[in-house]
């Protein structure tokens, strides 16, 4: 069995070990196995990574979760409370360049794999930690999932409806989001590392990891001196009119087009009437300027909801956005599920997996070399208990069957 | 002057060419910058980065959102529609490891520059586009900002009040989350580089980068058959019961508590009965099961919202979180901005800029062996061009003063 499951080898002879459950680290060492590292889950016998079950008690019967976020890896199971378990695994981040863990705060360090116990085994390993809130913070031993960091972390505060109350985003940024920072933060110790053999120790907390991704809200607030309020069918900041979500025939919960004129490029604002049939409001005074249109930004939605209000989404985005203005019809999931040319594209891929059969899924969206990674199969719960005690520890087949029988596997 | 801006040296040495403007590709030659990298933001003489001005036809008045984006990033001038402009930036092309682009669509092949230009120069180039949309999409050669992205990518169609129209999540990881994915690219890219010399073209379209932040939502449109609805006061999938914002005293705009109670963790409904002073409901019938729960769900939010009611939400997340449930305070830019543990711990931090002073900020979230990379300031347009122009191609200041009298600088 070769060491990476997928068809890039940019990072081939990486060897990640991988304690991390549910998304946030989930996704950092996702990224990692898309690239072609070598990642293996190191899974509790009994029941795995939680996230291969959401419904407790219940068989392995909802993996489309733990698909989406543990292609191209491996999984080991080790009982880390027994001594030679725990010995096992200790031999194998001797031989890793990367450990990943999200558990709960403290809970590592009580299984005596902590940071100060594994950079002895091992001085020159990136090990990475992924928690709620950070060290020295007043919430730092909370526990945290994706909309605890979302609260926390100001993208609630920002999202809903203007004069209403806030929600959430719907996708787990506080996740996925976080990860990708972690996965970038490795990656660049990486490059140290291969050249120096330097190790370090990287910390991530999903609360802080938002703060990033809202330095567009940051920027808002410091131009107007107050928190950003929620406007979330028109663009932020108000500073671009028209721009915003307008309603589409035949009238369905997602049938909205959105159309943007940005004040950078007037163009858009002429382009626009010009679609719309309306060339005489161009040089109308109400509208020549930017300023004029923030300021008369209600009789020009008006007006182009009555124009998108005749047509589909899909007609609406051609039209608009095939005459050079920014146009985006909002899809829903099954819209793009169902729209081939993602599939056509490598952006959508099938994983054919052993117990679940095929299942499409959302592969990583970068093209290198003009197509994106080829995706494998997450990893059934032990499945390379052997490939992987065989060639990283030198075990032969029957040590592993030992293992197995004294529960240590 | 030394190539890299912050404290932290993973990517020292790197050169990185910078063609990219306003969010989508500056988020990802900034996750560079914040590793080490040398980072050029190669500028029109005349305006610069459309992103240092947001008011067309005023002064550089607006330099905020540019410095969230531009941290630790050199800028030169170049009119790279000068022969010469355009020679000076080839021979920057031939030194450099990486350049990344986020023009409008062809715009970048007309300036010459191309990748089977960029390629002849420099066949150990990695040479990275960012798009609104992929090639080979139907909308392959339109205009695309992050609400484009947003919309065409699911994440508007998933965000909202059940019931209600949609609204776009109120941050632009139509921007940020699509730089990330190529940031992690290109790190692959570098690692294997440094082996083997080998340059790759690296492409993301922004649409495409939103489906793989949306796993989460298609793992539960694989389990329900249905596109996800919108239900942003819940958590996603409406299978842990209960778990939502819930409203506190005294009731402004962002006074709400985020609680959550898992399925995968039944401790957590028997924790927050007690914090609640509710043990008698723990073994209620009504309620002692995920799925009891779940159906019981209104009888419970309206129990919860009693009780927060009366509490502020930093009383709420103190009692709740601290009981071991998960609980955020919904948090707003303001309450972030002025909360002084987020500059303790380095995840703020202040940029001092020569123009427009000292400017507090979210720097990288990532802790590298303790605290995050250290800020240093976004250029001044032009800031660096004889210190580059000199180190990278060896020429003299009398060469740049020549250069900028015949306007090509």
């Amino acid at each position: 069995m070769s060491d990476n499951a997928t068809d890039l080898d940019f990072l081939a002879g990486i060897k990640v070990v991988d304690f991390t459950q549910f998304e946030a680290g989930p996704s950092c060492t996702e990224a990692l196995a898309w690239l072609g590292a070598e990642v293996v889950k190191i899974e509790n016998p009994k029941t795995g990574d939680p996230g291969r079950r959401l419904r407790p008690g219940q068989p392995d019967d909802d993996p489309y979760y733990f698909h989406m976020f543990n292609a191209n890896k491996k999984s080991i199971t080790v009982n880390l409370k027994s001594p030679r378990g725990l010995a096992l695994v200790q031999d194998m981040l001797r031989k890793a360049d990367v450990c990943v863990e999200n558990m709960a705060p403290g809970t590592i360090e009580r299984l005596g794999l902590g940071y100060d116990d594994v950079r002895k085994l091992n001085p020159g390993i990136i090990y990475c930690q992924v928690k709620g809130f950070g060290t020295g913070s007043p919430y730092e031993s909370n526990l945290a999932f994706d909309m605890i960091a979302q609260a926390t972390g100001g993208t609630i505060s920002v999202t809903g409806e203007k004069g209403r109350g806030p929600v959430k985003p719907g996708l787990s940024l506080g996740d996925t989001g976080t990860g990708m920072t972690m996965a970038i933060t490795i990656l660049g110790a990486l490059h140290k590392r291969a050249k120096t053999g330097e190790g370090h120790r990287l910390q991530v907390a999903m609360q802080d990891a938002m703060l990033h991704y809202m330095r567009t809200n940051f920027s808002t607030q410091a131009r107007s001196g107050r928190a950003v309020e929620r406007d979330g069918t028109h663009s932020g900041g108000g500073s671009n009119a028209p721009s915003g979500l307008y309603p589409c025939a035949p009238g369905g919960p997602n049938d909205y087009v959105w159309i943007m004129t940005s004040r950078a490029n007037p163009e858009h604002w002429a382009r626009l009437c010009k679609v719309m049939g309306r060339e005489e409001l161009i040089h109308d005074p109400r509208f020549a300027t930017p300023r004029e249109r923030v300021k008369n930004s209600d009789v020009l939605d008006a007006m182009i909801r009555e124009w998108t209000g005749t047509r589909s989404k899909h007609e609406a985005m051609a039209q608009v956005g095939g005459a050079g203005i920014p146009a985006g019809a909002v899809l829903d999931t099954m819209e793009l599920q169902n729209d081939p040319t993602f599939e056509q594209r490598g952006i959508m891929q099938v994983m054919q997996h052993a117990q679940h059969g095929p299942f499409k899924m959302p592969a990583w969206p970068v093209r290198v070399d003009g197509k994106p990674p080829r995706v494998a199969p997450s990893p059934i719960l032990g499945e390379h208990t052997v490939d992987v005690l065989t060639r990283w520890l030198g075990m032969s087949e029957d040590d592993v069957t030992a293992l197995r029988r004294e529960n240590t596997l």
